[in-house]
């Protein structure tokens, strides 16, 4: 853990922003040591990470002699400032709105939304049953995802990927989404576009490897 | 409407997105003529909008020649890039990440479970009264600002503003949230740092005059 560019990260396996910092390094062809924070048995609140990350917040990307790095979307524009290549971002600056639009109505549209914090909130303090939580699931991510379809659909500048033919961080949030809807077996339909690019992505190596099914602590295939 | 820098801001008296954008145009010194989209009215999901944004979302910041720019951190990092001067993220990339986690702690963590259609969901579909819907709004605000002031109070780079001392995206985010807390009336205790910059900003021109509460479409102080 000495050269300047080498990463810990703390995460856990089946939480969107976490993958999306996984796909991120991967793109970029970094190596992170992945840390295990369970956050099923509390961990991201215990003394041990708390004295690495105050916020008790994954994922936290640190680099030896900085504070740690949080929020997903801000380690994913680290990431591409410090290493610019392949770019995550277009180069013109509509293009780059375009892509940190899309991005931010999944990442920060949607997701927020069925994080377990939420269902937490929903079936302890406000009583909702397993079905009732499932409904509000299913409701924010048909909502969200009918919204990014109907701009992939629609708009010229969606290409093989969310924005023209090289992966941008529009589409790690998209899979983000589209994985965390694989873990809780959740499937939407009328969605072709989106359809059409998640199947690009899963056919890339930096995706398949970031799968949430695939890391450290998740379930065995039933 | 010729200018090549002058916009059209689609927005609403009282949204938190909108208020960002105003802020930043007001500190780049950029004029935008302010269409009001009437949400409580559903004029976001009328004909006369959705010719001019597809999307029907707001804020919605036009250029003549371009597709609507959409959701505010896209946009004011797009205004920043276009308008370097004064900027709103510090120039090192550690100091930009910080800025942005502290950004999306309140834009993506906090702000999208108090916007009007999760509300909506929770009054309609849900069945909550109207203190259940108060309690819920009153939990993640509290939520959100405690651990953004935890991080405030705590991290040496925190200055006059939420970075040193110069406003950057983070304390638009920050004041974004404050000033819904008052359009809702919901009071916190217990956040001195935030309360000390929300101070600071709320004695400079570009946050009040993007004051809700100063608006076209407000309601008139009781």
């Amino acid at each position: 853990m000495t050269a300047p560019h080498d990463f810990e990260l703390y995460g856990f396996w089946r939480t969107s922003a976490t993958y999306r910092v996984r796909v991120a390094l991967n793109l970029k062809g970094l190596a992170a040591h992945e840390r295990v924070i369970d956050l099923d048995k509390g961990e991201q609140r215990g003394d041990a990470f708390l004295k690495i990350n105050p916020l008790g917040a994954i994922p936290a990307l640190i680099e030896p002699g900085h504070l740690p790095l949080t929020q997903s979307l801000a380690i994913l524009e680290f990431l591409d400032e410090i290493h610019p290549t392949p770019p995550l971002l277009p180069s013109d600056p509509h293009g780059r709105a375009r892509v940190r639009s899309i991005a931010a109505m999944l990442a920060a549209d949607t997701h927020p939304l069925i994080t377990p914090r939420v269902r937490k909130y929903l079936a302890i303090t406000a009583g909702f049953d397993d079905a009732a939580v499932r409904a509000w699931l299913v409701h924010w991510f048909t909502t969200g995802l009918a919204a990014v379809e109907k701009r992939l659909a629609s708009e010229p500048a969606t290409g093989r990927f969310c924005h023209g033919d090289e992966v941008t961080i529009a589409d790690i949030c998209l899979l983000s989404i589209t994985a965390t809807m694989k873990v809780l077996k959740i499937e939407i339909a009328g969605i072709p576009t989106i359809d059409r690019i998640v199947a690009t992505c899963e056919a890339m190596e930096a995706f398949t490897k970031a799968d949430p099914l695939k890391q450290q602590g998740a379930p065995k295939a039933s």
